[in-house]
């Protein structure tokens, strides 16, 4: 498989100096007509049965040409195809790099209806890798469920602890509790990720662990969180009694340090393809959300990711979603001068889906390097956040209508809530309050509202994007999850830098090593003397630099 | 009392023109010497058992001075005391506005031992509003915990619900879940705030409701998103055969309609110069947090809160943490151009705590206008963001560390974890590994690493600071949280900006209110067919202007 086209910097791009240019008179949301009906009906697009309502950014029709155009000049769609045919995208020109291919489209890639397009055929060991893992992981989870694993008392199981960080936590984690009307009512996963002892002590007084598995969720098999509290997590277990090896399975790279232990009663494989922040939809994933909401949920969810990845080859952006938010972003990003980007979404349900998405995005594109080995001379991943609304409302939106700088907001809807037990108060549901909250602020941040008063002034010109789907179902979610995962990737692709790595998360890592011993020595010397902790910061510091 | 002295503009005062030089420079994290042992040992503060060191801020002595000197001209010392002393601070000159005094220290002024300064006498009104309030909550708690408050049959309550948004629950929320070690066994506290109805079927399914006390929280009294839960819980009661007037308790302004309605067994009050995110040390957050964690737990926080006060008016720098934080901050804002700041709990029990502080900083200094009604030509408030170390590491730390923007970082440690529960693996505590990561995380962050791979080099200089405590008790919880109270009223002082209050989230409001009824009509009109809900906005969006 050759390596994607090489291309030239984006900021050489006939397209970007064109925004260049247009950014001098971005589109007024507060003129008359600025925010009109028609302009609401007509900047829409649409696909996988969620819309998006684009009318409130402060885009012109110029400015959607000449996104499009730099699309097209940057040829992103053709390497987004690359990815999924298996390029070496993971990669820096050059310089030692991963080298790797991008393959975790393979994981969702498990439905005889919805089989590759002819041009863009998925490399074949990519996708029976994960069907053989998915197949493993039904037959566990089928296990579990008519008794055939179980405890050593044959007992079933009915708790799950994920013992993972980053990667193998955020994004099942976020989903775990996106899905819970799905959960079995009998049965409930506590995630472990922190090195703090005082979060598997949290988790420890909540489960009962002779009916509770553990997941062991590491793809390199040595992550010192997961390792430190999978040993603290396996001496409750032996305290109670209990064989940890009947308890105990893992997620994990093939041939990793993890992978070599007998230690496991299950192990399941993740592939150096698939990296940490795009894998919910591979076994990392699977064991948790399989066990907590049932596999045919999980395969539900697969679904979903599988037909928004389908779409996301679609050349018209009115229905490729993922190509049209990175583009806006890049616009409200590169040419408005906005360093952040707000996820709200009116949902509950989602309260920890931004935790994920700053992982996939900040860990993806926060990069000052091309994927040629050159500084970037234009701003990269903005700095995600966000909390549901309309919490969010009580909370920082202040600063958002009112506050000196430019927030860009996406905002997530559904037309009907999950529970479907709501009520008519005051003439409305809350359901339709909710809703009506989302679009209220969609309006009072696009049109503001002038006022003799400077302190009730408001500028308004602050862009939003609106997404909507009837229901968050699994199927709704892999969507959902999807449609980030490839918006992340198509702006990688179109800043020309590589979002499949994570080096700046290295150099952390070595000077802990090097403070760590410094710091069991000053304890050891002073006892809890409270000077103790900051000897070692100095002790580690003199050692400057290496 | 007179009004807090006018003053100048900060931009034009000569300590911020000398910063203003002073940037062209900012000290060299990584020149030889640029961080060491010496360095580190000497940019410490100390307050209430807090330490702060700062020796990987940008700071040169010069730049120390400058902050040290724009204090002094902005005279925020003398006005930060004009707060405790119920000067008219919550208002804009010349502007219809609160017009009220700002006095949330009033409600941690409870205690003898910590008596007023000569010097800043705190109004007696307050004082003793807040004192009656405590015995009362006092009172009622010692009921619930000696079986004379019950239910219809006369058994204890073990659950409560807290209805509240924004204010009325993310302070209160994220200390409930810092201080779980100290929680009743038999106790548990449930916050529901979303209109999203699922957010209350959810808790609904958890809660035993003939035991449970519901709590609404909210100022206003009629807090849309509040009242609607209400409305849904009291039907849930009722549909339970219970009634709801035995379990209905509120927490609301003297005088507001919800203090007018008969339907609740108790009341408490909070007064007008208590704003809502600065409340979590009123009887807003005494009623969950006194039921959850026990009445002399909340008192212990009001303590440590009431220390942070009184040392949030020493003249030295080296002492008065919450300045020194607003000074570094405004460094880092205005002069070395960050417009967010990470807040880096490395302790998963303050898992919520940014998310309350996000609103305390943002709807506090998200404002573009001075207190004398005229457009601020600086930058105010940051977006304010962040999860618990060590999970941001493997999460959003990339960025940080690579990304192309300045991301100034707020660590917060523990010498000690809170349970206690630890184990020496590998030579180390666990606590001490967290320990270990965060000051891995300071000095990578600091020093850099040069490398003739680009995409393994590290810049260096991006400013952190670490606050230190021993452990997170209930105590140590006030002092932080009073100590980020302060910080941010001391940045507003500053920047000229009312702190107080929150105009920017009414419009939002108001327009939610126009959409909402064409959303019932809408879907009156046509089912759930799809496009309902996005007609609703479109008939808004037509009657726009107003």
């Amino acid at each position: 498989m050759p390596s994607p086209v090489k291309s030239q910097p984006v900021s050489s791009t006939v397209a970007w100096r064109r925004l260049t240019e247009l950014a001098r008179h971005p589109h007024d949301l507060t003129a008359p007509g600025g925010f009109s009906p028609e302009r609401i009906a007509k900047l829409r697009a649409q696909a996988c049965g969620l819309d998006i309502l684009y009318a409130a950014q402060r885009v012109t029709p110029e400015v959607l040409v000449a996104l499009t155009d730099l699309a097209r000049e940057t040829n992103v769609i053709e390497r987004f195809r690359d990815l999924l045919r298996g390029a070496i995208s993971n990669r820096i020109e050059g310089y030692p790099s991963e080298n790797r291919r991008v393959l975790h489209f393979a994981n969702r890639h498990l439905f005889d209806d919805l089989p590759d397009r002819a041009d863009v055929r998925m490399p074949q060991d990519a996708v029976d890798d994960s069907r053989r893992e998915m197949v493993r992981l039904a037959k566990f989870l089928e296990g579990v469920e008519q008794g055939t694993v179980t405890n050593a008392k044959g007992e079933p199981f009915n708790e799950l602890i994920n013992l993972g960080v980053g990667g193998s936590a955020l994004g099942p984690r976020a989903i775990y509790l996106a899905l819970q009307p799905w959960r079995y009512r009998d049965r409930r996963v506590h995630f472990v990720s922190n090195l703090d002892p005082d979060d598997a002590a949290a988790t420890l007084r909540q489960a009962h662990l002779p009916r509770t598995l553990v997941t062991v969720v590491s793809k390199s098999g040595s992550t010192q969180e997961t390792r430190t509290n999978e040993a603290l997590l396996r001496d409750a277990y032996r305290r109670a009694g209990l064989d940890p090896n009947v308890h105990f399975t893992c997620v994990t790279a093939v041939g990793s340090p993890l992978d070599k232990e007998p230690s496991y009663r299950e192990k399941f494989h993740m592939f150096d393809y698939v990296g940490g922040r795009y894998s919910p939809t591979s076994v990392v994933g699977g064991v948790s959300l399989g066990f907590g909401l049932g596999f045919s949920a999980f395969e539900d969810l697969l679904r979903g990711a599988r037909e928004m990845d389908l779409a996301s080859l679609d050349l018209d952006l009115g229905a490729n979603l993922p190509l049209l938010m990175a583009l806006l972003g890049i616009w409200n990003r590169n040419f408005l001068g906005a360093d952040t980007l707000a996820v709200i979404p009116y949902s509950q349900a989602l309260s920890r889906f931004v935790a994920h998405l700053q992982q996939l995005d900040m860990e993806s594109n926060g990069k000052s390097i091309t994927t040629a080995g050159v500084p970037v001379a234009w701003g990269t991943g903005p700095v995600v956040w966000g909390e549901p609304g309309t919490n969010g409302q009580h909370a920082f939106f202040q600063l958002i209508h009112q506050g000196p700088g430019l927030i860009p907001c996406e905002f997530i809807g559904f037309r009907e809530s999950q529970y479907e037990e709501d009520e008519v108060i005051d003439g409305s549901t809350n359901q339709q309050k909710l809703l009506a909250n989302l679009f209220g602020q969609v309006l009072a941040l696009a049109v503001g509202k002038p006022d003799t008063n400077p302190n009730k002034r408001f500028a308004g010109n602050r862009p939003t994007l609106t997404i909507l789907g009837d229901r968050l179902t699994p199927r709704m979610m892999g969507r959902l999850l999807a449609m980030y995962e490839n918006k992340v990737a198509y702006q990688g692709l179109v800043w020309g830098i590589n979002s499949f790595d994570q080096e700046g998360v290295e150099l952390g890592k070595r000077l802990t090593l090097r403070v760590l011993p410094h710091l069991a020595q000053s304890h050891a010397d002073s006892g809890a003397g409270s000077d103790a902790v900051e000897r070692a910061l100095l002790r580690a510091a003199r050692l400057l630099p290496d």
